[in-house]
């Protein structure tokens, strides 16, 4: 891999409006990897240097996005290069340090649906907004255990359209709705579940915008609101507050008038008492508000 | 008009999906104007029954929108004619109460827009949702005095668009978001304003699908949420809940998944604890609970 397939790379991952944290994480992962064995360096320093320069390129391209802050953060703490270690085993480490992280990132979102599963139960109507690879493997746990989906469309660009989709090769029951439908619909969910981009300190959300809409709709109607990641979506203290990613207006559409400011910001930030579980790869935490 | 001609018209008004149910209400009087004038009737008994005939089909077709109900029901209990009336006469007198109406109709929702644009004063930044005739007019009023306006996208069929578009003419500056949007963006107005289809007896209101989720949002950011409608939007006691219209499932442009229900409700409910205020053509009735 050259300068430029690490740039197209990198533009891919910026650019990127499906896939979600985690996967974009463990992305981030893999280019270091495939950095770490193709980078045109003669000795361990320079390789080093290189990786570090990359990750901490790579760490600013999706501020929104906890897990690639935290994968690529323990990835670059983890990188134990020494200058005088000979260049093959150097690249061997950054590579095998990368493929820990993948695994662990994997193995968290596998739990972390496990989780959700047990919790949910068999037989319920869940509503979700936008696609979260961690909601789809829950739904997939649940697929013949009785479950039936309430799913929004999510615009701009409709990742509801491939959870639809997708929910429908498993023959699970849908409802497919847009995203102002959330008020009438929510009522005929056993409860909400949503992946997320980041969780704060504080336990607040960070996930596709209307999340917070649909968290507000499903405490006026008493039904419990569940956050499902793994823990490496956690942001640690200290570290500033989230900068919400905003898109190119163009996604929604509509003409250049004169005047008027098309504006595409891609997370909203749902406050912690809305949350009534947040479910991780260790567990399930119950709000203290106790709803 | 022959009959070939009202059920186009008829048709025509049940599938309307860009005018409000005040100009609804209106267009089903130009309706029963146009039957008194045409109906082929040799006397005036038969000619109250044709038209009492059509007001009663006219009323079923928009059961969500009030002054559609309203309008058509004062038009009934106006319409003195009486068996021995001649004919020419009681066409006259069925054309003059249509016509009055519509005025009174005109009038209030124009005195209404008045009474908002008054409440809400100069060099204020609103956000509303769909398109309601009332706001527009409200935005008219208010071009010149420094108004600023965020607007819903407003799926499935993005009612949004043609206000943005009138704004832009009017060069009122204009954010343009989508619906999931709303919570991003409602802090940054001074207050949020909004038409009804309908406002019931305990002041919950009937709008487009997605005027809940905004009242949830202005009220979780101390944001004032106001519903500008005229009193012919007001259900009577006594009426049955009201039926929340559902269109085409066709609207939301996605394919025919197997198992998967598109659903596509037109309407929702705000509880009228989410409203700060109604006004209507007589002024601002605040809400008791003082927000």
């Amino acid at each position: 891999m050259n300068l430029a397939q690490f740039n197209r790379e990198i533009a891919e991952i910026r650019a990127d409006r499906v896939r979600g944290a985690s996967e974009l994480a463990r992305r981030c992962l893999a280019v270091l990897m495939e950095a770490a064995r193709a980078l045109p360096e003669t000795n361990s320093a320079g390789l080093r240097e290189d990786l570090l320069a990359l990750a901490a390129e790579l760490a600013g391209i999706r501020p929104s996005m906890a897990p690639v802050q935290n994968l690529l953060r323990r990835w670059r703490e983890g990188l134990a290069i020494e200058a005088d270690l000979e260049l093959a085993v150097a690249r061997q480490m950054a590579v095998e340090r990368a493929e820990t992280l993948i695994a662990a990132s994997r193995r968290a979102v596998a739990d972390c649906a496990a989780q959700a599963a047990d919790l949910l139960g068999p037989g319920r109507t869940v509503m979700t907004h936008s696609l979260s690879s961690t909601v789809l493997e829950v739904c997939r746990l649940l697929k013949d255990r009785g479950l039936r989906m309430i799913v929004t469309e999510s615009r701009p660009l409709e990742e509801g359209r491939h959870l639809a989709e997708r929910l429908s090769t498993w023959n699970v029951p849908t409802l497919y709705i847009t995203d102002a439908q959330m008020g009438v619909f929510v009522a005929q969910a056993d409860a909400v579940l949503v992946g997320a981009d980041s969780v704060l300190v504080d336990g607040a959300v960070v996930n596709k915008a209307g999340t917070c809409l649909l968290a507000l709709a499903a405490r006026e109607r008493n039904v419990p609101f569940y956050v499902c990641c793994e823990s490496f979506k956690r942001r640690e203290a200290g570290e500033p507050p989230p900068e919400l990613e905003e898109m190119a207006s163009a996604e929604l559409s509509v003409p250049a008038w004169p005047g008027v400011t098309v504006r595409n910001v891609y997370f909203d930030i749902t406050p912690a008492r809305l949350v009534s579980a947040w479910i991780d790869e260790t567990g399930v935490r119950r709000s203290s508000a106790g709803h």
